[in-house]
């Protein structure tokens, strides 16, 4: 069996590591030649949109994508020819943040204020409907921080629209936080559905820094508020395989603020940590083969490696930690890696993480 | 950093999966150009002595070997270019019997009665020093009960020799043992040393089916017994990298029966069932890198996929079951793949042992 993958980023690369067991082969698309998971199966160096690789794709067994700004065009493509898994419309949704604040709403998925920016009328008029303090934002190709500015005063509201203005914008309330959490699920073809424990982010300049799981004195309400929130946009999308909901705990209550339709970065610790990780099962889901427990072993945590990879001889003297090398450029801001770390208990993995913060400066 | 590897089997396969996250790149050399690790890395199809391919091999910041019969002649032409590691005298000794059993007597290692037989007087000789029962084997290239003989009664001798004379030979002493157990040490190189926990073997027509780890019911006694011979073993070589060693269990005494200078298919349990998995350890070994806890997560078994692979999706629907398909032709008494298997506790693990073996049939 061959999975086609749109994507050969770090995602693809432990796609196909977890894959490999299975008896699988990789075709991967991405215009990068130095691409993670260049090395670990066929990669067709093309442009997302390109018809011949999209042709060699199809030839696949199925097909799934691990980087989210992949063209919804080409994956309805795909569609016509090939299974993809997941569907091409939760690609759509998770690429505007409109869309996916809309998709929240009409599924009674609690979220911050929210409206639609074109011009500047529609931004006087969505300053006074949200309030401040309000995030303005781009819909579309906004991560790790880019593409958003805070309006904490009127004063600063003119700076933030210039800085962003030209393209399509959404205006955000403010949320106040108490921390961020996502939720991982997991549904096969035949509608089995798994979660893995609620996870708990931390950030560092916008990019996602440490995730511990399972999230630390999560009440089990909460628990179950994700999980409904995560089955509800299953269910919306008809979805197969692994789907990131991304939350922030308000004390008590959940406010969705986006969602993944891949393996995601706040799931990276089940690798090791869980007695299935991520990547076999998102795998597994597609090919329509039965999912693999989503409990967690015990404590664990995941530190991102921002910029370069820390001498792995000091990250891997840490006791239980496993270290993921991208096999990236060094480059500032950018995720080049990460290190899982277990522990027996919430104490020593705090120390752990501690220890392993103290290499990554 | 580029790991060479002689060999390109299942073995360099999941050495390979292990060592990607480590940021590694693998090279390897074997004739076989359709070999289970062909698509990880750089395969030379090359004979194990052809120079060319020893020169590219020796480019890489270490090599190590996956493949027992390997020519030693390969392996010390590379260690005077390359650091290589296990030592290529351990694997001298690991493909000659005589220098094997040899060996453990001069290190103070219990082992069976043997005589060495070069022509029909010393097989003479040697029948009437060990006695009978006793075991004629080919002192090279035996595998998977392949190039023996027992001999129960007098008059078995003479098909016995007939069938395997005109190449060297030794006679053992047929032992009646409880069970096989192997044992599995890592040794860095920094002489930093670990021992996964015993694990006890099933075979079926003289090939490996079934490991247990940890042993059910092993004397603390017989532990230490097991970690000593190894740990003569690794320092008479002055080795660098995982060390396996088979031994007999004669309730209460320990015979060893021979040495693998390798990751080991008793230890493939390792890869979910230990705090870090033999390959990963391996890896680290030979590269200089601290070593990972070796204990078991919990009770886990691997079993070998012998012929065929079964259906996945009933593998995988077994509970905690992890499948690993090494991508090779299906072929009568091949070892194509295995399943490792955890559980909570030991009945659990015996429930799920014997639910697989169904599927296997």
């Amino acid at each position: 069996m061959r999975v086609g993958v749109l994507g050969a980023g770090q995602l693809g690369r432990m796609l196909a590591l977890s894959g490999y067991p299975l008896g699988l082969e990789f075709r991967f698309v991405d215009p990068s030649p130095q691409a993670p998971a260049s090395k670990l199966g066929d990669h067709i160096v093309a442009d997302y949109e390109d018809p011949d690789a999209l042709k060699r794709l199809a030839e696949c067994d199925v097909v799934t994508f691990e980087f989210e700004s992949v063209p919804v065009k080409a994956a309805r493509k795909l569609a016509e020819t090939v299974r993809i898994h997941p569907p091409a419309d939760a690609l759509g949704i998770a690429q505007d943040r409109l869309y996916e604040k809309t998709s929240f709403r009409e599924l009674g998925i609690a979220t911050a204020e929210f409206a639609r920016v074109d011009d500047e009328a529609s931004f006087r008029t969505a300053l006074a409907q949200i309030g401040l303090p309000a995030v303005l934002k781009t819909r579309r190709l906004g991560y790790d921080g880019k593409g958003q500015q805070i309006i904490r005063e009127e004063k600063d509201a003119d700076t933030a629209f210039a800085a962003l203005s030209g393209v399509p914008l959404i205006l955000e309330a403010f949320v106040s936080f108490r921390r961020e959490l996502s939720v991982i699920a997991v549904r096969g073809r035949d509608k089995d559905t798994r979660f893995y424990p609620v996870i708990e982010n931390e950030h560092d300049a916008g990019i996602l820094s440490l995730s511990r799981a399972p999230a630390r004195d999560l009440d089990e309400r909460i628990r179950r508020e994700a999980e409904d929130y995560a089955t509800r946009l299953l269910d919306r999308f008809d979805y197969v395989g692994v789907l990131a909901l991304e939350l922030f705990d308000l004390e008590g209550r959940l406010y969705a603020n986006e969602i993944a339709p891949r393996v995601h970065n706040s799931g990276h610790w089940t690798i090791e940590g869980a007695r299935t990780s991520q990547f076999e099962n998102h795998l597994r889901a597609i090919l329509g083969l039965p999912l693999g427990s989503t409990e967690a072993l015990g404590p664990a945590a995941m530190l991102n490696l921002i910029g370069k990879v820390p001498d792995p001889a000091r990250v891997l003297d840490v006791v239980d930690a496993h270290l993921h090398d991208y096999a990236k450029e060094p480059r500032a801001r950018r995720k080049v890696g990460h290190v899982t770390v277990r522990a027996p208990d919430a104490a020593i993995l705090e120390e752990r993480i501690q220890t392993l913060k103290t290499l990554l400066l």
